[in-house]
């Protein structure tokens, strides 16, 4: 890890900019209907069409397990990274073929493997609901009633929608609250795996080299959407520039960024660093250990176990990395210097009092948010153990919110989200019992770490029983592993019994931080964004929402706080080199068919590059094109600095890692044998 | 990990049999003074001649890095675990010579490798030192005054014990409270490296098998102690067994188990498993995970931090499997039962309200400790912020306390301990700084996530920089990794400065601790030993204290919870079974030296083996002897039912495991060439 000994100066210098946007340049993950237009236009002397926009907009797509994707070829064929793939790999896996290990090329179209319970979406249309959303909770009789209006607005809104279009309807809240959207999406469900490489050269260098940069990863992967049988004849699709960006080149990215705070206030932030940030670590830290611990009982176990493994471990490094920067005293210290800032600027406008009072607001929902994770119903309500219990409880509430009106169930319940739901609920995905069991035991063992085996919740979670006996007792009675028996489910059923039980609890729990610490943020960040739309005006972009955004950047190396120049591109060369230097260590051990490919890569090949494109976790996958649009690379991850973007963009060391095309298309084709697939996307126009 | 699904019936029959000792077979770590005769020799018809105790007791030694050994030649052998020297080994290692990795075999005396700050220890004497403590406890004006007078007159004993015989001398605290007795000890500081086998076999199947049974490893290593620059010549040591031992034959230990609870109330157990076991791990978990960070970016990483990561894996597996005994409701219920039944007999006797008196204060102590765990101070007094901070912790403190009269300073600095305290403080051992501020730097940022990065105290500690910004200036600034700046201390040496500054907060914790936490905890555990030997005698064994114990047991295996029959011995022959079985994980890579020995070594030779022996940590390296006290195997670990032993014992299913005599022997001999050391050692009498 390249951390920082000194940052605080460039960062608070980055932060102050990050506070009056527009400003720095390269920053920001934006609107695909409010790009920085001008911007790009004096800066770059860049000018987008409305139609090259609609091309790239609609070429884009959103996996469902949580990363983005792009169409690449005539017949519909969707590039990604491994790492968003490998979810599919791990349930398209038995003991006997482990996909993960050994990669997977489809000779022919036939070979192509269904997923489970993939769906992919393309955003198809952009609405501004703001108006209905807001009235909906005006003349509320408080902070909580007026936070149910407006969930209970949003779902009549997408319901609505989809009944009239057909297409996936999701409102979309924006600046924390100051702004809604109507999102809809043509929506794929039948799609198919086509290519990917070994997990030794997809993450090779693993967690130690993990968000962090030179990078030697063939991080990609390539399924088919499939539609009516036959492979899909998008409208859109990217072409391929088998060129490659070049050094200081403007490139894009079209992704879905999952989740920034950059627009929380300094309470908010602080909170953040001596909260939450700390409480997610020590869940990570405790799930890691539990999880390596199970893996090394056997292959199987090491097999079954991996996935969970890869994104505890992600999730550690990018939340170390994340708290390491808020650690520093000078970041809150520059947020609060800029709040005041801001103020200054306000001063005398009505939109001031609106910034006290949104910033009130937000110290209210921290402080009940305190509160709140503390007691034993929050450990309910976002109890997590295991796929199986996941189940039991969708269906012990599924069956409560069906019996009412669409727009008054729980949001997941709501007729919009149905087909989602289903897929996921009766997804044929393999569930592996001793996994269960682990997780099952893990997460009961965790609340009476918690609270106390003498607590009462405790004690009616375990019935008398230990952890581990009673997570047994409910794994190997349910029935629910079985797709048929959740379409039927028996109330007996002792893991539906058991979430039966808790379901209030939990429910009261759920609504309660829904109440009092949701309801009065969106308020409270919905008059703060009021006052910096008057202070910046549309400038100001939201924070990610994993919806789609646009970033633009350059193709450009770092220089290091301790001097060291860190160059923008790694070559297929290079990681020949990298394996030799850190020989013994398996995470840097390359695959057979790189060994024995060796003589046949061309070593000054490009591999990866950097960027100083403005991306965050769920931007894995996104495309990176040219300023003609075509594809130049694929994001699969930023570097340590880059972890800092959850609160601030720092232009001086804030990196996007990406695979080149150039690599790409030279290892599937001296490696892997790929060539039908390198001509199908190369082929462009004159493809399928 | 061979969990029981529903070990309750069998564990709280265990349990309550625990309560009332000297009923249940071979359980117990009896002092070598009071060994149960009577039991041996009914049941087993043994008996020992104070000679032969004698000789046993001064054959053992303890190790001060914490574990155990006996001297097995005529000229002053040792022989141990490998991990119990692997801290040696780590000490004696450089980037060129890593020992934990290639083994080590001094090929005559010459090449034996002197450790840098080893100190071994050899029981001489015993004598009961209870009156004259008890005594300087009474008429205090508190709990808290008698604590202190307590400790300042054990001070006193061991000063003058010290000083009248050159031994050196520590007063044992028995029975939680109930005894004090002055053990003094032989010591040697010249300990030189003989040998010790590959990590990789030593450890073979690392965490993974660690606590579970069959095993293959050969967890042995060899010392020599020097005395005037010449091995020693002792006047006792073990003779050898070659034949080993047999299944059913009774088998003792002579070792030092570090610590057990099995005295602790009810109440104290469910605090053991509601709090200090949960934050245990939860500190555990961080580490191994921080640590298998750091170990990751580098070769030369990996070795630096090994032997911390492994201690930290260790302490882990064992601390949760002790949660998971204690998380069954059962465990604590047992205990409550137990009290009760102990009351009932003690009817109508004083000693039935010494004990409601002495539960009570435990009680007292335990919200103490809850509440003062919690505080900002407690974090100074425990912070281990790596090898340099805690140097300057120390030498700030030795100044102030050399100022006093060795009774009234802090016992690790009074007269007698002062040749330990200064042979470690001024070890040459190699000081790593990137080891060194990965260390700090989690300290500081771990306190920062307990407390906020707004406290006073964190405030204090950080001055204005991140916790890593903060460790490395410390770190890097500091003078104290040479051996001559810790002889001369510079006040403004920027570490001594740093610890000088909280100093007094330290202590104020640390204060608070011993006379809220430890002196009512001590004097309730008096109170309750006291109605303890009122019920049951002196055949009550007291919990153990690093201090020699004997253990007696059979070899046996024991059946599983799901009925697995597991038997009593492995193979040679079967380590290759097992690696084969395991290939691809590293943990199971036999080294190159086994591999190649393959066809030269006997595959029926027993390798290890386990017995009803009553240990715990602490007690790996002790020696397993047989009725004629020669060496049969070595002690290196327990079984996963064993972790349970820190609170009870159960005979069911709590099993030691040893390497076997013949194993060893045969590894020694065809693996490593190291037939002058067998020869050595097998030679008895004649030797020297």
């Amino acid at each position: 890890m390249r951390f920082a000994t000194s940052p605080s100066v460039a960062r608070a210098a980055a932060l102050c900019l990050a506070l009056c946007p527009a400003v720095l340049a390269e920053e920001g993950m934006w609107l695909p209907n409010a790009i920085p237009a001008a911007e790009l236009k004096s800066k770059h002397g860049f000018e987008a069409t409305p139609a090259m926009l609609e091309h790239l907009q609609k070429s884009a797509v959103r996996f469902s397990t949580g990363g983005s994707g792009s169409i690449v070829s005539a017949d519909g064929l969707v590039m990604t990274n491994h790492h968003v793939g490998s979810d599919m790999l791990a349930k398209l896996s038995t003991p006997e073929r482990d996909l993960l290990k050994t990669g997977f090329l489809a000779k022919d179209r036939g070979e192509e493997l269904r997923c489970p319970d993939l769906e992919l979406n393309a955003l198809w249309s952009i609405e501004d609901v703001t108006d209905r959303v807001v009235a909906a909770g005006k003349g509320a009789a408080d902070t909580a009633a007026a936070g149910e209006s407006r969930r209970r607005e949003i779902t009549r809104i997408e319901d609505e929608s989809e009944k009239a279009t057909g297409l996936k309807s999701q409102v979309v809240t924006l600046w924390q609250g100051g702004r809604y959207h109507l999102y809809r999406y043509r929506t794929w469900r039948d799609v198919r795996l086509v290519f990917a490489p070994e997990t030794a050269i997809a993450f090779f260098g693993g967690d130690a080299d993990n968000f962090e940069f030179p990078r030697y990863d063939l991080d990609c992967c390539f399924f088919r959407i499939y539609q009516d049988g036959k492979p899909l004849k998008p409208e859109h699709f990217l072409e391929w520039d088998a060129d490659g960006a070049k050094e200081g080149e403007l490139v894009f990215t079209w992704g879905h960024p999952g989740s920034t705070n950059r627009l929380f206030t300094a309470d908010h932030v602080a909170h953040m660093r001596d909260v939450e940030e700390p409480m997610g670590l020590r869940r990570l830290w405790r799930n890691e250990v539990k999880l390596a611990t199970f893996m090394g009982r056997g292959t199987e176990e090491a097999r079954i176990a991996r996935e969970d493994f890869f994104g505890t471990q992600n999730g550690r490094k990018s939340s170390q990395g994340l708290l390491d920067a808020l650690q520093d005293p000078s970041m809150v210290a520059a947020k609060r210097a800029g709040e005041e800032a801001l103020l200054k600027r306000l001063a005398g406008k009505p939109e001031a009092r609106d910034f006290e009072e949104g910033r009130r607001l937000v110290r209210e929902s921290l402080a009940a948010s305190k509160r709140l994770s503390r007691e034993p119903g929050w450990y309910l309500a976002r109890m997590r153990g295991g796929t199986l219990a996941g189940t039991a409880r969708t269906l012990v509430r599924m069956k409560a919110e069906d019996a009412k009106p669409s727009a008054e169930r729980l949001p997941e319940f709501a007729d919009a989200n149905r087909r989602t739901l289903e897929a996921r609920l009766y997804s044929p995905a393999p569930i592996y019992p001793q996994l269960e069991i682990e997780r099952m035991s893990s997460m009961l063992s965790g609340i009476a770490e918690e609270l106390g085996l003498d607590d009462p919740l405790v004690v009616k979670l375990l019935a008398g029983k230990s952890p581990r006996a009673r997570a047994t007792e409910l794994v190997r009675g349910t029935k629910l592993a079985d797709v048929a028996a959740r379409r039927n489910p028996d109330p007996a059923d002792p893991m539906i019994a058991f979430m039966a039980a808790i379901d209030a609890d939990a429910r009261a729990a759920r609504k309660a931080w829904e109440d009092q610490v949701e309801a009065p943020q969106e308020l409270g960040y919905g008059k703060i964004a009021a006052a910096r739309f008057a202070a910046f005006g549309d400038s100001v972009y939201p924070d990610a929402t994993f919806t789609l955004r646009m970033s633009y950047g350059t193709v450009k190396g770092w220089t290091t706080d301790d001097g060291t120049a860190v160059p923008s591109f790694t070559t297929l060369g290079g990681t020949f080199t990298r394996a030799e230097s850190r020989a013994g260590d398996p995470a840097f051990e390359l695959p057979k068919s790189w060994l024995e490919a060796r003589e046949r890569l061309e070593p000054a090949t490009p591999f990866n590059f950097v960027t100083t494109n403005d991306i965050i976790g769920g931007n894995s996958g996104s495309p990176v094109v040219d300023a003609k649009g075509r594809v130049v690379g694929l994001i699969f991850d930023g570097n340590l600095d880059s972890l800092a973007g959850d609160v601030v963009y720092d232009v001086t060391r804030n990196r996007a890692v990406a695979v080149d095309v150039r690599g790409m298309l030279e290892a599937m084709r001296a490696v892997y044998g790929a060539g039908a697939l390198v001509e199908e996307m190369t082929a462009g126009r004159k493809g399928g």
